[in-house]
């Protein structure tokens, strides 16, 4: 089977109208009028951002939910995608199918569909990379950017999905589950478009991102954890040992979104966090000057790496 | 230097407004009004689509130009790019800056920017992937499935430029040069927005790609060979060998758009091309039923394979 049949087979069905059933040089996109677009990249390396070998649907929903949380920590909505396959040569077709199979659960979840792409044979790990398109109302633009001192600083939900996907603690945070599928906060737009003044996803590390946002914000930002929500598991789990906050604060891959917003609107951010029976949690301020400091107990914790790097 | 350094360093001056300086979770872009979106990806594999260890501007160019040519074919006006780079773990970093020289390059020449993407590290061969954003007027769309029995069949400049860009034949016809930067036919764009019925980029073989564009449009399709123009060069090296010709017409990378026309149109689409002082060819004629006829001297031409296949 050649590339045109693999593409007719597994993929030609998962298409958008934007798509012209993957049959042509490129997709056309209409937003719909007074939208502006948002796009977003990323790339899946097999034994680096997944095990060897597991090519399956698990990967598939994986690489969508990642890009869709960068588009919901922008406040956007998400429309479909292009996605770029490269197969190790003696890939078994029974793969192919299971990752279209991943594809299509996560375009009904999320109500997206395939717009094109390319699939290509590599002598080496697989390489999937998905470019996801979202449109964002006309003028409307949340960036890493926009935070100045004394905006409070908020986090939705709680950190540590990451982590436990991996490790796994309970039968709320079961070990792959919360990898595989992380969820896109896209519930939470009307929020952050209404009142983000800067966002971010949680995805290199609590420690990591708060920075890349004050940083890019150039502010400060001051972080107090004794207040952070944890489920009652993770907290047990935590209190165990008091080193193990520093994992849950740099492990990432958690795909919440950290956003400021003035302190005027903190009553209308709870009270649309409730209308949507969500923890949307303030968790610290932004100041004057640079640098962030995360505190426990009222003492500044130290970090020896806030993330994950590539070619460190 | 991680890659968020290397991110900084090399890419961040390339990018455009619509790129928040390479520091966000996504691209921000605001269509022109009255404009569509039209989006293509491709995916170049070290050692499958360009030489082993040539890492440098030439991959860069050709990456950009081959998603440009999907562009032009469909007659969209490019605008910017999302990038993903799988570069190897210990890729000297003069690779690097040479690679963003190359997209630095195309940049200026296409009018385009670079909007967002990733790098990551790879333990295999390096894989480049492209995403290309234009735009297109609102409500044009120049699609591979809008031919119909007896309209026209052109093709723009020549074909052989894939082949000999491999092989090398003339001054004019020079091994790498055309391998690595071939002319997506974007000066062509207002021809096929216009009057185009169908159209497809030479990419994968001019065999299989008018075999593409017919069987999408649920048309038969001859063409008439002994009609094509060839330079000198190229004219002398095919009278050398009757054979040859199948090896141009099959070989693919020409990055030439094939389109069809209501053959009314025929006056303006040579005045144009004229105007625009470019080589656009009547080579066939759309016709009932389906299958792809392509004749030399009278008699149809047999093809063993109409283009390249991954996954064989």
């Amino acid at each position: 089977m050649n590339e045109f049949d693999l593409i007719a087979k597994y993929f030609a069905p998962l298409a958008g109208p934007e798509g012209l059933k993957l049959k042509d040089d490129a997709a056309h996109f209409s937003p719909p009028a007074g939208f502006d677009v948002v796009l977003t990249k990323d790339t899946m390396v097999e034994a680096v951002h997944f095990p060897a070998g597991r090519y399956g649907s698990e990967v598939a929903e994986r690489l969508l939910r990642v890009n869709l949380s960068d588009l919901a920590a922008k406040g956007a909505t998400p429309r479909g995608y292009l996605l770029s396959i490269a197969w190790p040569k003696n890939v078994d077709h029974v793969h192919m199918q299971d990752f279209a199979n991943g594809l299509k659960s996560s375009n009904e979840k999320f109500k997206i569909s395939l717009w094109g792409g390319d699939t290509v044979a590599i002598d080496g790990p697989a390489v999937f990379t998905a470019t996801l398109v979202g449109t964002m109302p006309e003028g409307l633009s949340v960036t890493r950017s926009g935070a100045r001192p004394g905006h409070d600083i908020y986090l939705t939900g709680y950190l540590g999905k990451g982590y436990f996907g991996l490790k796994g603690l309970s039968k709320q945070h079961v070990k792959n589950d919360l990898f595989y599928k992380p969820a896109p906060r896209l519930e939470l737009r009307t929020i952050i478009r209404t009142w983000a003044s800067a966002s971010i996803d949680v995805s290199d590390g609590f420690a990591a991102d708060i920075s890349h946002l004050a940083e890019t914000s150039s502010v400060s930002a001051v972080i107090e954890t004794d207040e952070l929500y944890w489920p009652d598991d993770i907290q047990k789990w935590l209190a165990n040992d008091s080193g193990r906050l520093n994992i849950l604060l740099t492990h990432g891959d958690d795909y919440e979104v950290l956003f400021t917003a003035h302190p005027d609107h903190r009553d209308e951010i709870q009270k649309a966090a409730q209308t949507l029976d969500f923890k949307v949690q303030l968790i610290g301020r932004c100041g004057l000057g640079q640098g962030v400091t995360i505190t426990s107990e009222g003492h500044p914790l130290a970090f020896e790496q806030t993330g994950y790097k590539h070619f460190q």
